[in-house]
């Protein structure tokens, strides 16, 4: 049977979310990836470091095997003496204009506000994340702030600047025209159209921010991710809320891919025959753009199929996984 | 206290639903309006003339007052026998592309298979009615069908085409150029943005077919409703689904106005100080348009503030209105 060995799978935007939800969802991060970006949108927000440290140990007491959560704190202005204090406990300050997404509503008003902690952040090599939209039309939203980030990167030609969950194909020219602009890129935004979250009928658990695109943003997301440019990386975005929220009058934005996300991404990567650059967009890259050194972990996955749950639940929790109750045609073999 | 009276308005794109839906619903149309042409997407289809009068008794049953229901059937390859037996009992025929939206999954593959029956209804003076879009990108497949509607104009020259429930700026400039074709408009399309659908959290009650479009096309469609342009009128489109379906992983679409049409428009147009066009906008343009006597009712709304009911339920339905819980500047004083 066909296999292929990943070595320490790196996930590089991930919300663990807390309490319950962390408990249910963390092993599917944890046990095959060796380590992760967590995002610090929880409530309250992490934006201190006894919050920061408290939800580290949560974290890791879900843990079963050698993962790095590589922390994050949520951006408002911060001191020198504090990011100080912070830089290495956390490797990324993620920037969330204020109301884009869930838990967002006390992101930053004005960028002017955070020019300072930016500087600062500059000469302390902590690296900038941000989720990159506006407040305009929900489509456009993130072309729009492509000029932000421009804006950005050459403000602070030094500062590590992440363009998350890139999802427009107008925002790709970035990591090509700034020396110091990188991408995540997700699995859901490669593989779904805005057609499969509401073509027919809508499906709530395909609904995310940035929102899914057209076939030709998937299409040209999925170019930069086959050819493992350099400057792009593996980010999952994985983002659960509980299954009664999805399925009510006001559906949050997020999709719960961690379940699925090695194996998806194998059968990506083998359909356009680009294997050999899978290694790479889900690690090799990220070590390099982050400057991480993850746990030592290999993930073998073979080519049988996988079925998908309908729903991953606790007695406390229930959340919906992308491709509920489909098949892929690869599984996890073995972690060692 | 500020009141309007409007004469035998009409809702030129009805859908009614059947059973305990009908039942719950059809008061908030037949009330209010003094006709309406009801859509044929029952299950079974509205295809022949036993179902088409069956329905129309169990809407009938219904009705406490004045109201004229202008029947349509679901279009598919007709004979002229069986036409020439229809015409008085219909006013249209309605064309879906198979699969588009509730229902139509039996609706016409290849237009050429309906060219006899189109001819026919030429010649009987039959109203073409359509729900044109292709099945490509959500947001572009009523544009795409533009030239569809174009084609269909130029082959049968006599034949009134109704572009229904239009969304789309682009769409608009067909009724001009066009004799033979001409437009409802519905409420929601006039007062939403895809913004209010999925801007923050997603609202499966404004999930509707053809979908919510951007800020630019609902002004560009309320400045042809606001001037009462002579070739549309008003049609809601009012699309009850249960709530229960409308809340879950897979959300159907449909919007329903019913309860807030009337106070709804007054609201509009009193906001563009355009008053004086209501009357035409929903229901003069349309007697003229469709060639209907519709049986004489005058409504009068006062500008005193309704409040929308957060659901409409029986014991054995119920479903949730636009602006469900909100509060709207007009109220129904009185029918007569």
């Amino acid at each position: 049977m066909q296999t292929i060995t990943l070595n320490s799978p790196l996930d590089m935007h991930l919300h663990l979310r807390d309490g319950d939800m962390l408990s249910l969802v963390a092993p599917y991060s944890m046990e095959p990836f060796a380590g992760a970006i967590i995002m610090p949108n929880i409530n309250p927000l992490v934006d201190n470091l006894e919050i920061l440290e408290d939800y580290k140990s949560r974290i890791m007491a879900c843990s079963k095997s050698a993962f790095e959560p590589y922390m994050t704190l949520f951006m408002k202005p911060y001191s020198r003496e504090f990011l100080e204090s912070a830089r290495d406990k956390i490797k990324a300050v993620k920037l969330y204009p204020a109301g884009v997404t869930t838990n967002s509503e006390n992101g930053v008003k004005s960028l002017e506000a955070i020019y300072p902690t930016l500087e600062i952040m500059q000469e302390l090599g902590i690296i900038l994340s941000v989720h990159g939209e506006t407040h305009g039309d929900v489509f456009e939203r993130e072309a729009e702030f492509v000029e932000v980030y421009a804006m950005l990167a050459r403000q602070f030609p030094k500062l590590k600047i992440i363009y998350e969950h890139i999802s427009d194909a107008r925002g790709l020219r970035l990591v090509e025209e700034y020396e110091n602009i990188f991408a995540t890129i997700s699995l859901h935004h490669m593989l779904l159209t805005r057609d499969d979250l509401m073509g027919e009928k809508f499906n709530p658990h395909l609904f995310c921010k940035p929102v899914i695109k057209t076939a030709k943003d998937g299409e040209a997301l999925r170019e930069f991710a086959l050819s493992a440019h350099p400057k792009v990386c593996f980010g999952s975005d994985s983002a659960p809320h509980p299954k009664t929220a999805k399925e009510s009058g006001s559906a949050p934005a997020g999709i719960f891919t961690a379940p699925i996300i090695l194996p998806a991404l194998v059968e990506l990567f083998e359909k356009y025959d680009k294997l050999d650059n899978l290694q790479a967009f889900v690690s090799d890259n990220a070590i390099k753009i982050y400057g991480v050194t993850p746990p030592i972990k290999s993930v073998t996955l073979q080519k049988s199929p996988m079925r998908v749950p309908e729903s991953i639940k606790s007695t406390d929790a229930e959340t919906v996984p992308m491709m509920a109750d489909k098949n892929i045609s690869w599984s996890i073999k073995e972690i060692a």
